[in-house]
């Protein structure tokens, strides 16, 4: 594994947010991430960590500056961990022409399409690359113990990163997921460039996941949306909560799934709620 | 007055940061602002308001986004009040040439000097028709009971914007503020461009209006400054608390100056003592 190099630190809450790159072998791009390490924590006693994937454009720096969640995460004692949404600079013909498909877009899948597959390996990444890195770069965070969640695009990649590897997360929750990816357009242009077709899709579709595989042994889900988001009421409803309700009503898989009134897609819901969700994982993890 | 209209809102902590834009008689520009309005917040009972001005390179956007004070705001029912740093686009030669003078960094005074006397007239922007704007746009913030903060050379434009008018301010704080600007690079070069010299930014500099006008009716003056910030530390020291101490020691003028050892300038620092300012002033506004 290649150098993972600290590039900022700023103390905040007690603790810091980190920032680092390295250069990743599955993205065979330069990658940043984010950490934000507790004040308590040190590689003697290391604090055990909430991965954040964030949503399409985004990278690891929005939910660090935007979500607030540093105070909860400090006054709990567990670490934060951000990465970004796909590779950057790929050189990858097309990959800078949509906002939600390619850069910004990489839908924490591994591509299996042309031309792709060399660097959209998204999954890949996540689950293996970063944990190494962090273990690496940031001993008081304890990857051994993590959670995950996630927003929009982010919080199906926190859902399906999940249910794929059910034992490896202590919990899960999520910020309006795209829970049904198979079945609206974000999703489906998003399946069809990286892995050829939607009906290859399925295997990374949190609705579908659960009937199949549900209820997993990470427990109950947490999903909080807010009930005036446009991607939700508009003229297509990207994020299909109701279908994943009832793919985990069918298999028996615990979810509690929060409308909230009068909020939208942005990060200064993210930021109402955001507390909540670090709450719900921090009681699962310091239980472990 | 133009018509000031409201081009965003997003629900948050039970209330909303809704975005505003019109056209200044003081910069002959448009200008945006950004208020929070805090959840039981009406025309018949509207809350009193903090205002709050950024930094150098700042628009309202960086406080709204990543200082996360609505959530005290809110549980305090106080509003936030948030404007740019200076005209955008104003077409003077040179506006755009640096990131201390000019767009982004207009000082909070009114220019006397050519070319920029007949745009950057931030001190009356903010004082008159920022004041206007918000109680014609947002009949549920309360104007007329307001304080001021602000961060760097916003901290030097809420000190010396407070000390102007005390007896319209009900209190005042800052973050890391530029204490005694006539003495610095930033706010040499700021008076010997509005105002034609650095001996004319006297009577813009808070160490200089204390010494003159303290002890102020708005009573102690919070500030807080992190401890191993570049600009107080590195090789220049542009922001001189301890002068400012000095000044305020000498006439009586209550000042907590609190130091906190680790952070530095960035908006992580305020982020993580906004509870405390937000409180401060809620404190005071509320006893009204």
């Amino acid at each position: 594994m290649s150098t993972t190099t600290r590039v900022g630190s700023n103390a905040c809450f007690g603790g810091s947010w980190q920032r680092y790159k390295h250069d990743s072998e599955c993205t065979k791009t330069p990658m940043a991430f984010s950490v934000f390490v507790p004040p308590a924590a040190t590689p003697e006693a290391p604090a055990p960590c909430i991965f954040y994937l964030s949503g399409l454009t985004c990278t690891d720096e929005n939910f660090v500056q935007k979500a607030g969640a540093a105070r909860a995460a400090a006054e709990r004692g567990v670490a934060l961990v951000a990465p970004d949404t796909s590779p950057r600079g790929a050189g990858v013909d097309g990959e800078d022409d949509a906002y939600d498909f390619g850069s910004g877009a990489g839908f924490y899948v591994d591509a299996t399409a042309a031309p792709w597959r060399d660097n959209y390996n998204m999954y890949s990444y996540v689950t293996e690359e970063l944990v190494a890195a962090v273990r690496d770069a940031a001993p008081a965070v304890d990857v051994g113990r993590r959670s995950i969640t996630g927003h929009s695009m982010g919080g199906a990649g926190a859902l399906t990163i999940a249910m794929k590897a059910p034992e490896t997360w202590t919990s899960v929750s999520a910020f309006s997921p795209i829970c049904n990816p198979t079945r609206v357009p974000w999703g489906k242009k998003a399946f069809e460039g990286y892995l050829g077709s939607v009906e290859a899709g399925a295997a990374h579709d949190a609705s579908e996941l659960v009937r199949k595989g549900g209820p997993f042994a990470f427990g109950d889900i947490l999903i909080s949306q807010g009930a005036d988001d446009d991607f939700l009421v508009g003229d297509v409803d990207q994020l299909q909560p109701e279908a994943f309700r009832a793919a985990c009503d069918s298999v028996g898989q615990g979810l509690e799934l929060r409308y909230e009134a009068g909020y939208d897609h942005s990060y200064f819901f993210i930021a109402t709620f955001v507390d909540q969700h670090v709450n719900f994982h921090a009681d699962r993890l310091l239980a472990r």
